[in-house]
């Protein structure tokens, strides 16, 4: 599938002061990590050891709120105001570290915990790419 | 970009009751048909004729957290309830169709009022071919 | 606490079909109901007996996210398209209802699940009346 | 109206490690800024001087996605890591100070921008209140 956020992005009407095709891939992994945490979360309250995973469920919703609403800020650039931002980048980089240990710790047991991880780990880095692009 | 929604589901531990590769599919159309709409609100503020679009950003938004909604409800299948599922489809489909349409009005004069306008019909379809497999 | 939700309404600019202090009342109880849900479904993640709950955490995350997408739809007066409120209102009544059945199943063992269950029973008719109102 | 957070924080069955009266009215604080914050951007959309309130309306757009997350982040307690409650919290302060600054600009001609500002300055304290008890 390829998505229609570089597409969308490419035609906003004004100045975009990032890089378009980094700031879409960002998103795109923002989207897709918080379709995995939703998704993981689900899978996990349908496991035999539920009560092992609880943990793993909470960082799942956390953390799907956040790559959505950083997905979502990112989005928009009317008014543009570099320090909200790059807050959300902050604290989305803090949560999929955090989902990316906890699912980790269920890889060997669980496939959708191992995927998962693997997404916040990739969400966590464009994050901090995209900091570091800001700051450059 | 491949999605990651279907390697959930296929990892999802317990049985669905419908087609994991067409609820994939649709969960990354309603992801991306939000996508759209976020950002087409967005570059509508940005436009000079802001004025004229204030309907269109309306219901643009409307549509991104129906979207969302739907997508995230079609992604949990732990205690499945068809019910909660039905309805949101039927909303969705309905408010997609609405943007689809004011989205639609706007085209010639803003690209990305076109391609949220496609992104939404195809959204649209995708949830009436869903509602028709689940009564099938 | 007094919300901010009439006062905001009153100055909304332009003409609004509907009473705006039943509005008002229902985008509060749409509020607190998605706090609820919320916080219902975290309780029961730290429950002893959380393998008997999830069907009702499931259940709420639904609930939550339908009643917070139906209160933000009700906010938006702009270029107001009755049917999608209708179909929302319609959706979220049947996550209610649906909700509050399954939170009332654990009310006696957990009272926030009671709380809950009243949340929704409150919320479902609160949508329900605004429905007759739309039509009236 | 009384809100059903503390009644569901003091039904929690496991420790908190904050005070929950706190807890509870920060959350009650961040959903009624989020409340006023969707309400103020669609109030905006229907001002004939819409033109000069885009960027008005985007911070409220994207401060309206924030405080709803930071308040679902707080509402869970299961399996608590306090640095993505922290960081939540600091991007909410930003966020709202942002906004409430924006709408500030505007209150004089909008009275909705003027009581949004308030509850954008209010939440900012309230974020910065319970982070300076986090640390306490």
């Amino acid at each position: 599938m390829t998505t229609l956020t570089l597409p969308m992005l490419e035609t906003y009407p004004q100045p975009i002061s990032l890089d378009r095709v980094q700031l879409a891939a960002t998103i795109d992994i923002l989207d897709d990590c918080a379709e995995a945490c939703t998704a993981c979360a689900d899978a996990c309250l349908s496991e035999p050891d539920v009560a092992e995973l609880t943990k793993c469920i909470r960082t799942n919703l956390d953390c799907a709120d956040i790559c959505h609403t950083t997905a979502r800020v990112l989005s928009r650039h009317t008014g543009y105001d570099a320090s909200i931002s790059r807050a959300m980048l902050e604290a989305c980089a803090t949560a999929c570290a955090t989902c990316a240990d906890e699912c980790g710790r269920h890889a060997e047991m669980h496939e959708h915990c191992g995927i998962c991880a693997e997404a916040c780990r990739a969400c966590e880095q464009a994050c901090r790419d995209l900091l570091a692009a800001m700051s450059g």
